[in-house]
């Protein structure tokens, strides 16, 4: 190994451990500050973030060495206004699989500690660069500064980690060589020299989303890597920039280590293109890490069967709401979750079950439309002021979204959704969560996914509430569940129905963690038991069919005479 | 927990420990000696197995509690002649899924610890009973007794006790509660409680084949059971009696520990059913483990794409025979391979390559026709003795396979097949293996899958062995491979079409192991990265996909003042 992989290997070996043995023990770890303080970043950090960004407005991204076939790809536009202005190298998939393959023989050749060390060193460098990150995520994506900084930035490099340790942790779980030894009575045993090879699949796809480019794309793409495949990113068309700063750190350091660059490449559209089904489908590539719809996740799922394909999609998160002794708390919680990102994440609450008869409170019996209006003030008091409200809404990642919310039947609506106005961003597509009072008996109403800031508060006989919840998660898929209430029973009831429809459960949340948000090396994101998604971010299961083991025996030479034997 | 289980548990975890410390060391272990010597099981083990077989013929079959609808089912017909007499209870699907439901909610809410206890003790009960198991397999399958004793019996067993640990070990990667602690600055931390479930995906099938009854089925059964599920077994219609008695024995063990005994049912097949397809997409079955036929191996894989599946199916297993310095030995281990069992192992040897202008060998440089015959007379030294020639062949599975022995065209055979007599089964239907020596250019004929007693020597010019072993393994599948050669250059460009390709390779055989045998706890059976299979026997992607992970959490109680904080 050249001295300078030893040196990487070294470098990094104490972070992979720490973050092995927190990813085992479950207990609070991160690598990447999410404090975008000066004092962690540095002072003048957010300023020459800010330049940085700027600078990639309005030309050609540079990825040295990238395929190109000159075709113009990149339109994207922030969902605060401006066009970005930034355009892309393009390439057909033939040339992008031909690409990828070039540098595949030397990276399955270096060993998994390599491979995972040069990770980390990919992942620091994506850090040191988090508030460029923030911008490009936040004019991709729509989410406000901080949260762009902290989901976009080292809450999604440390799910990056993650992946790249359960990766390394999976290829070191046998040893590589071994002298088998098979005893055969008074004849002298058989003996074997064994090898054992952890091998690629060869080259993997991901496919990215449009609200989370980078969270949800790092666990896929350095799983992958770590695993000893090339990835080829494939970005939404409407937040391309994240990914192309991700992968030119990824190629920077490849190429540093004497890897090929072109392990890692960007995918990028060109207009009326279909690149994402068309990678899937080539023989060459043999994973799929995919976040987005339902509909081209389950497209996935039934055309690339001899392939692991790991689909992230969307499902119906619900909390059920039964009784609290802490209703002010609980109230500002939900009403924080439901206002999040503009309730544009995969783990937003879309329906929350109210006993039709009341909720018991610690301020009395709440009626399902006392609640809705309990929580329209609580809503008011987390948004009233727009300056704040824009911080924690974030903008619209897209006219859909905006036409959906526009377009909801008034009658049911008891929480009405205004727009915001941003004063630093005139065209801003900032708007408050809607609530709708739902008729119980439409069920196809609240249980049908409704991305965005749209959720159905719907009253249930108590008895019902939690079977409602299992059926429903069991059909449509959950990522996410809560539950308040003060009866142990009820809340066992609702944990064992969790555990049955395989859904990860928050139980009387008042603080400050929120049934939509996951801490990387605790909780898992996704259980992958249940339709909103095939996969955890991350496990066992997530990596352990990313490369096989190939094992390689012959007969071992005559072990050398043993003196009195 | 009941002390009945603490004592199973304690009774089991020092053979759990050394089996996983194997597992990872990729050394010699085996639980269940493979000798059936009255050493090892005990004086008149072999004879009271033999009349607790004899005891099972010619009536039904008892599973007590089992569901059963009363439809006759059970028509197996020894390959060594007679009808075994034996029916077995039947159930539809419904009345299965039915009945394995309910077991599991106490399956579920014990430890993993628990499940593979209760596994090894199952695996225990079966291998007092392994000469019964013996007769079982012997005349279901049609191996020869002793082969039948060691693969159908303790080489079985050791798959299963691999499953088993790779299972409980999945399991036991992440703690299963922790107290999460997030910094928040001068604030006060964040505390909450977490805790883990490990949740099986409720019903998991397994798909059994003919010729390898228990092998290939332990290893998904109890993988499938110690991550928490119930579990059918679905025999094949010409295997059921060693299903049946693994089944009955699981389901005892189930009961005295206190477990639902249909946790593990039997599902024998009526005429004319086609019980594994309507098994398979029924909604409450979530694993899928089949061993068969690529036709319904792949139809299974794309009809299914909700559930887990893993396949064993079938391919074409190659040898590239380049030259050797040690040609006899190195024959007589090709002839055992092309003869144990008549070839009907998934993994024998069907194709190989020779240098079209000769191989080179310590007995002078042999042509392609000098090799044939050296070949037939290395048949004709290890198969000339009928008695002992009927020990090593076995019996062919079924008609299917004598009929397609039969039908081979004859103007390419260089060693012709004959049939043995075996005096104690006159109507046995053994066969010595038939050797085409291939037009080259004919390819469909030698990669098309045989299965049965037939291979094909396919002389090819030296430099394109490698690569035609590459293709054939990535467009065919292969299971296993072999490589002969005094040239470290050729063995390292096999070695390296191998690792691509994904196939496990043995290296210049000549003593007594076989290319065609794995070991467990040591050899990877299939890669699970070509088409022959999409899993192996065993690592961690053939467990992590049986469970997944579901997290409950809520905030922390207030931690007590510390005093002098």
């Amino acid at each position: 190994m050249p001295a300078s992989l030893d040196a990487l290997v070294a470098t990094h070996a104490d972070l992979l451990e720490r973050a092995q043995r927190a990813a085992h023990d479950r207990t609070y770890f991160s690598a990447y500050d999410e404090s975008p303080s000066p004092r962690v970043y540095g002072e003048g950090a957010a300023e020459a973030g800010q330049h940085a960004y700027d600078a990639l407005l309005g030309r050609p991204f540079d990825l040295p060495g990238h395929p190109d076939d000159g075709i113009p790809a990149g339109s994207e536009v922030s969902p605060y206004g401006p066009a970005l202005g930034v355009t892309y190298p393009h390439a057909g998939v033939d040339a992008l699989v031909e690409a990828a393959r070039q540098g595949l023989p030397a990276w399955q050749a270096t060993t998994p500690q390599v491979r995972a060390s040069v990770a980390v060193e990919i992942l620091g460098r994506i850090n040191a660069r988090s508030f460029e990150m923030a911008h490009a995520v936040m004019h991709t994506s729509g989410q406000a500064f901080v949260m762009a900084f902290q989901a976009g930035g080292p809450n999604a490099q440390d799910r990056g980690l993650e992946a790249t340790i359960y990766a390394l942790a999976e290829q070191e779980r046998h040893a590589t060589s071994t002298i088998w030894e098979k005893p055969q009575g008074k004849r002298p045993p058989l003996r074997m020299v064994k090898e054992f090879t952890p091998v690629g699949r060869g080259i993997a796809l991901v496919v990215a989303c449009n609200t989370f480019p980078t969270w949800n794309s790092y666990p896929g793409l350095f799983a992958s890597l770590v695993t000893g495949n090339a990835c080829v990113v494939k970005p939404h068309p409407g937040a391309v920039l994240p990914l192309a700063i991700s992968v030119a750190v990824a190629r920077e350091v490849l190429a540093e280590h004497g890897f090929d660059p072109n392990l890692v490449l960007l995918a990028t559209e060109a207009e009326g293109e279909l690149l994402a089904a068309d990678l899937a489908t080539h023989p060459a590539v043999g994973i799929i890490d995919f976040t987005g719809g339902p509909a081209f996740g389950t497209w996935l799922e039934e055309h690339c069967v001899s392939k692991q394909v790991y689909t992230e999609k969307a499902g119906v998160n619900q909390v059920l709401f039964e009784s609290t002794d802490a209703y002010r708390a609980a109230l500002a919680n939900l009403a924080f979750t439901l206002s999040l990102y503009s309730g544009q994440m995969c783990t937003t609450t879309q329906t929350i079950y109210l006993p039709a008869d009341g909720v018991r409170t610690d301020e009395g019996l709440r009626t399902p439309a006392e609640f809705a209006a309990d929580l329209s003030t609580a809503l008011d008091g987390l948004l009233g002021d727009d300056a704040r409200a824009a911080g924690i809404l974030g903008a619209l990642v897209n006219d859909d979204v905006a036409d959906r919310l526009a377009g909801q039947p008034k009658e049911s609506v008891v929480v009405e959704s205004r727009p915001v106005a941003v004063p630093e961003w005139p065209d801003a597509r900032v708007r408050t969560p809607l609530v709708h009072l739902a008729d119980p008996t439409d069920r196809p109403s609240w249980t049908a996914e409704c991305f965005g800031p749209v959720s159905f508060l719907v009253p249930l006989p108590r008895e019902q509430m939690t079977d409602v919840f299992e059926q429903v998660t069991r059909e449509k898929g959950s990522l996410t569940a809560g539950v308040y209430s003060i009866d142990e029973a009820f809340i066992g009831g609702v944990r064992a129905a969790a555990l049955r429809a395989c859904v990860a459960l928050s139980e009387n949340l008042t603080g400050g963690v929120f049934v939509n948000q996951t801490a990387a090396f605790s909780d898992f994101h996704a259980t992958g038991g249940n339709p909103a998604a095939n996969a955890s971010y991350a496990d066992g299961q997530f990596v352990a069919g990313r490369f096989r083991v190939v094992g390689i025996r012959r007969h071992a030479p005559e072990p050398a005479a043993v003196e009195g034997r």
